[in-house]
């Protein structure tokens, strides 16, 4: 390795030219990691909804040309100036938003919104000099969430890769980087279901089969699925749901029909949709006196939450968590640990598998809503 | 004492007969305690803004003629049958609701909302046979959530009676029945603030007083009072508040003038005011990461609780309670305790004592917002 420290290594890169425009594999040059920064030789990558709602760039600034990606599993090839937590050959997964270990939040037990590293979707270029780090004939090429994966190469800020395992297989547990993690925390570390509980999963994606996956673990006597489309409940079997319920097939609130399967609501919800009715709902189908609601969904920006307090006052808690509490670099290397010890299983999570030049195969299942998650092998 | 078991007992009541009218000072006759049930001699109540609000029956069905009063200090006179837990000469605290030690929610640790005796303002008569213990010549009186401590002797079920300490000097300890013990509680037991935390108290009531009074012992390192009236700050310093803001003095909405003055926001507040802009306020001005809100207040019944699902998405928590999280047996003794340690200091809620023949009296200090708690003494 050490023929390409400090040099720049020229490498395949899946660049987004345009916005919801297939990606374009490229020869990039990735320059040497910075102060804090590692340059990390990505394995293996998976695709998220995020990564495809920024290259849609329906809602945002478009920021373009772009490498996204940020769910991995790589390998340090480098690390810059002040590094030494991380040397060449360490494991690492990349993540999107990071841990600074300095800040008030990075400090506090209970939060991971680390004031410096908190995910930043509109900022493309690394922290320490406002440039990018990739480049195509000299002109820059710009970063997603600090992390963009899909390039054999990228750099990242220390403070959002998570030192692993090395003996974790890299193209199973590269799926913890994102969705699955979140949807975990959210039931294990924020809504915490006693043994023998009852909860509620809004939204059968791959972050709420996480979340039902998560309370399979901390051992729930029922695990109530909550979905608009029917069929996600066969998959959502497989990740412990015990029943269905589809608030179309009703015509009063899902929240009463739920309440009244529980005799009174159940112990807790998690919300995995990032539709304001679900919300809602997930809140107001818990118990009262103990039961406790956990949003997760990114809520469109005009969404208003809405309830009467008396609903509140009822002892309900109402939270939400944000990459289901995980701290990135403290944390995630014990969810790795618990894939390793067989009390996660990740595989299920693990629709498809591609080479990286097959990745717009990736986009195109992921638009057509087929499977939950599509391994992106950067080795052919 | 033996002499009046098992007789109807002749004594001196303070009867509501009409919505709004003073009371009048009538012999009522108090029929011996049924299954489960306690007759109780009372030797100090006090006034809570709850009996003055079903007293005018402004927005609810009235029911008259009625005995109210539910913060109190007693001693048992006789038991019902079933009763084991108390004994004549026990030194009891009243409370609005109950305990039965049966229920789902008697048997969580987390929930004081018993199924059985959860307060119940509609109800003017006894569980156990529908009817009520007091009569005028053979006509009815109704009762109050249970308790009816305005008057000499009350019957009570045994599940709204707490046996405190009979040290404890009850012409101070009655007024931890109710509003204080609620305060207190929405600090220590759901809040919970860590020593050198700050937070915000909204409504400085006796409520959010006693709210205070938990948080300076908790070792909050500030306490930011919040009241529409600027005249409750003198009162709440001696409840430990540190500092004061009144909304009105600001044209933004409060909860930014409070994160500014707190780099972010405040670790912990307690809502106490009943007023859905201030439930909103006291929520959206804690920290991201790890904020708690609690509500106290009750609402107007068509209030809504609004907010961006991103306030919670960033990792706050809202919580509501209900007489401070306390389960009226189980823990109110532990409040009466705490002063006896003198670690809560009662005396300050205090500002009035009054004999029973002058009840009208302390309707009267309540309507005009003087002082905090009017003691009504029983023996003149
Ligand atoms: N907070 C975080 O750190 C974090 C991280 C990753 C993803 N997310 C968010 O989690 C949410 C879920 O992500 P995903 O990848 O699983 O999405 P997904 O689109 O694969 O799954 C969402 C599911 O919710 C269902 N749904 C939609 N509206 C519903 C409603 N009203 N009631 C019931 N079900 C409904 C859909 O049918 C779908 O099956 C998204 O909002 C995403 O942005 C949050
Ligand atoms: N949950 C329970 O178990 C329980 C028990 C007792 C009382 N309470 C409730 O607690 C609340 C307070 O009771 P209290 O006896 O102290 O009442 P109070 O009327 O004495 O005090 C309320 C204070 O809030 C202030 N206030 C009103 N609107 C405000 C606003 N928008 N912003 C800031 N301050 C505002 C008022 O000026 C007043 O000083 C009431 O709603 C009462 O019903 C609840
Ligand atoms: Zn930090
Ligand atoms: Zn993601
Ligand atoms: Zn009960
Ligand atoms: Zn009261």
């Amino acid at each position: 390795m050490s023929s390409t420290v400090g040099q720049v290594i020229r490498c395949r890169a899946a660049v987004a030219w345009e916005a919801g425009k297939p990606l374009v594999m490229e020869e990039v040059e990735v320059a040497p990691p910075q102060a804090n920064e590692v340059r990390v030789k990505i394995l293996f990558t998976s695709l998220c909804h995020t990564d495809v709602y920024f290259w849609e760039a329906k809602g945002q600034n478009p920021l373009f040309p772009r490498i996204y990606g940020h769910e991995a599993g790589g390998i340090v090839e480098s690390v810059g100036e002040g590094v030494t937590d991380l040397k060449p050959g360490d494991h690492v997964l990349p993540v999107f938003t990071g841990e600074c270990k300095e800040c008030a939040h990075c400090k506090s037990e209970e939060s991971n919104m680390c004031d410096l590293l908190r995910i930043n979707t509109d900022r493309g270029v690394m922290l320490n000099d406002g440039k990018s780090r990739f480049s195509i004939n000299g002109k820059p090429i710009y970063h997603f969430v600090g992390t963009s994966t899909f390039s054999e190469y990228t750099v990242i800020h220390v403070g959002c890769l998570a030192k692993i395992n090395p003996l974790a297989p890299l193209d199973k547990v590269c799926v913890l980087s994102c969705g699955i993690s979140t949807g975990l925390g959210a039931t294990l570390n924020v809504a915490k279901p006693a043994k023998g509980s009852t909860v509620a999963v809004f939204g059968l994606g791959a972050v709420g089969l996480a979340a039902a996956e998560g309370a399979r673990i901390a051992g729930a006597s029922r695990i109530i699925g909550v979905d608009l489309n029917s069929n996600r409940f066969e998959e959502a079997k497989k990740f412990g749901a015990t029943e269905f319920v589809n608030p179309k097939d009703y015509n009063k609130p899902i929240q009463e029909v739920i309440a009244e399967m529980t005799n009174g609501g159940v112990d807790r919800s998690v919300e995995c949709t990032g539709h304001i009715d679900a919300m809602i709902s997930a809140f107001e189908c818990v118990h009262d006196g103990w039961g406790v609601a956990v949003l997760v969904g990114v809520p469109h920006k005009d969404a208003v939450f809405k309830t009467h307090p008396m609903n509140l006052l009822n002892e309900r808690t109402l939270k939400g968590t944000f990459f289901g509490n995980y701290k990135p670099r403290s944390d995630l290397p014990s969810v790795v640990e618990k894939y390793m010890s067989k009390e996660l299983e990740v595989e299920k999570f693990i629709t498809h598998t591609v080479p990286f030049s097959e990745i717009n195969k990736a986009f195109e299942y992921m638009l057509r809503g087929e499977g939950l998650r599509c391994i992106i092998r950067m080795e052919e």
